[in-house]
């Protein structure tokens, strides 16, 4: 195949479905899941990734590599730094997908306050029978909901839940003026005063583990979390140990310490739902995301400046 | 306990959770599943039931009876006409839930559009794995939506559906002036140009079988069912027959033909989101409405007029 006139282009393990999208323009290698580059992968000049899984090993294996296309907006396990300074840009695809995960959160929200999925275990079960109905659950628009982060997302949600009727505060490190909903002093004041606390905000280094056993705590054995943002924004394991023993009333996770999340570590925890990193794979989204990496790798290639450079650091 | 001066009030198999609300001021019986009202059961002078149940076998054993107290706002089941003939007059408890049950319907249409159940079940069997990432889904904003009958509930659905970015048109018998949503001609033209059906509609014996299997192919291989109104709307052997060789997409349902309906009617039914009739089951809808029957039973037994009598038949 090394008649092949096509650019070679690596595309992380994973994203096998982008395939189609791209492989009429470039030679596409997937490497395997262990990280291991060999033969003419090693010859690729871009990379198509995620942004929340480190990506050093298959990296440092690219001796050619000129362009690290990230799939998504986030890119924190991506080491910009260092990837500059030997010369190799990074792009990213902001603000494509808010609107679908701002959905998978509200959807996550009523499934797990609803008992959308326990319900449906329980018909499947044969557990739904004429003298045991199931006990009622708390209804919507009574609980007040904390969201962390009035960005894109943030506000998306907000606007999606505003009819249902529950009243909507946030908190972000900064003061949005003009913001249309209040913004609470502190995170730990928002979980206080939340019966639901969803994490909509950007993550990175300066807020990993932002919600820690004490923010747990405040939340309470009512609170609800849900999580569409990081996996590396919440203390996973303080977070299992609320849920286990009551202190935290429930979780609805789509992100995860580790990804794929084991399915051993949730076997008995109770209360949760659980999603695999879907909020933001919703068509529209990808559609989006994938013609800013397209862009990005046609400039690259015909070396024009590139459309979406992730922003110099802070 | 004959010395109970308490009035004995029948409570039908499965409304156990109701009995802290009335034990107070009623002698409460229960009769088993079976439906045989035996012993002091049978001097019960109310009963409170749920209007989607045939009652007449326990009715029949009460010659006392004076009300029969429906908890919700559906009396499909109930034979108003046969009771009153025979001076027994029926209460239900309209306008109370409808909040909770569009926020209920809301919640399975992002169930299952965006695979909310399927990718938790995934998460749980161990079934995320870094080769293998999940299909995506379409995006909710894609989804042309359809809503059979706008009533409290079909409004309220509507409206929560507003910001998600949802085309929503509508269709019932009779035109609204003033609405805000267009309505279609007929159902089948309201099903054809859906992506998603809603069933938000009054069950009774006129729209028996009003999703047929012409409107289910209709709503055609992409389009999903949601029904959260009644399961006597629905031909349900056509429904799944419909969705077991492809020609639906797929259906979430909160209401089915029997209730509780069996598990292995649903075990290899493929796209389904199954929940036991709990959208109307939230604390705010139940509280509502028990302060209804509450209301309802203290007029009867102090011989005032009743505050919610079934309306006329028309």
């Amino acid at each position: 195949m090394s008649d092949d006139p096509k650019p070679i282009v690596l595309l992380a393990p994973g994203l096998g479905g982008l395939r189609q999208l791209f492989e009429n323009s470039y030679r596409l290698i997937e490497p395997p899941a262990s990280g291991v580059v060999v033969g003419e992968g090693r010859g690729a000049r871009a990379f198509i990734t995620v942004g929340n899984r480190p990506m050093e090993a298959e990296i440092a294996a690219l001796p050619d590599l000129g362009l690290v296309a990230v799939v998504g907006s986030g890119y924190e396990a991506i080491d910009v730094a260092g990837l500059r300074a030997r010369g190799v840009e990074v792009t990213h695809s902001p603000g494509a997908n808010h609107e679908d995960v701002a959905d998978h959160a509200v959807g996550l929200l009523i499934a797990e306050v609803r008992q959308l999925v326990a319900g449906d275990r329980r018909v499947r079960a044969g557990d739904w029978t004429k003298d045991r109905h199931p006990a009622s659950t708390r209804s919507i628009r009574t609980l007040k909901v904390g969201i962390v982060g009035l960005g894109a997302i943030g506000l998306a949600i907000a606007e999606r839940l505003r009819p249902f009727g529950c009243p909507i505060a946030w908190w972000g490190p900064h003061p949005k003026p003009g913001a249309a909903y209040p913004r609470t002093d502190t995170l730990l004041k928002l979980a206080e005063e939340s019966d639901v606390l969803m994490l909509a905000h950007r993550a990175d280094d300066s807020n990993r583990g932002l919600i820690d056993a004490e923010v747990i705590a405040a939340l309470g054995p009512r609170g609800v979390l849900v999580n569409i943002a990081r996996g590396s924004a919440v203390d996973e394991d303080a977070l299992i140990a609320a849920l286990r023993n009551g202190r935290l009333g429930g979780a609805t996770l789509d992100v995860f310490q580790d990804e794929p999340t084991p399915a051993e570590r949730w076997r008995d925890v109770p209360n949760v739902v659980l999603t695999p990193h879907t909020a933001g794979g919703a068509e529209a989204s990808l559609a989006a995301m994938t013609r800013m990496v397209a862009e990005n790798l046609r400039r690259f290639f015909a070396g024009e400046p590139l459309a979406n450079p992730v922003p110099p650091a802070a």
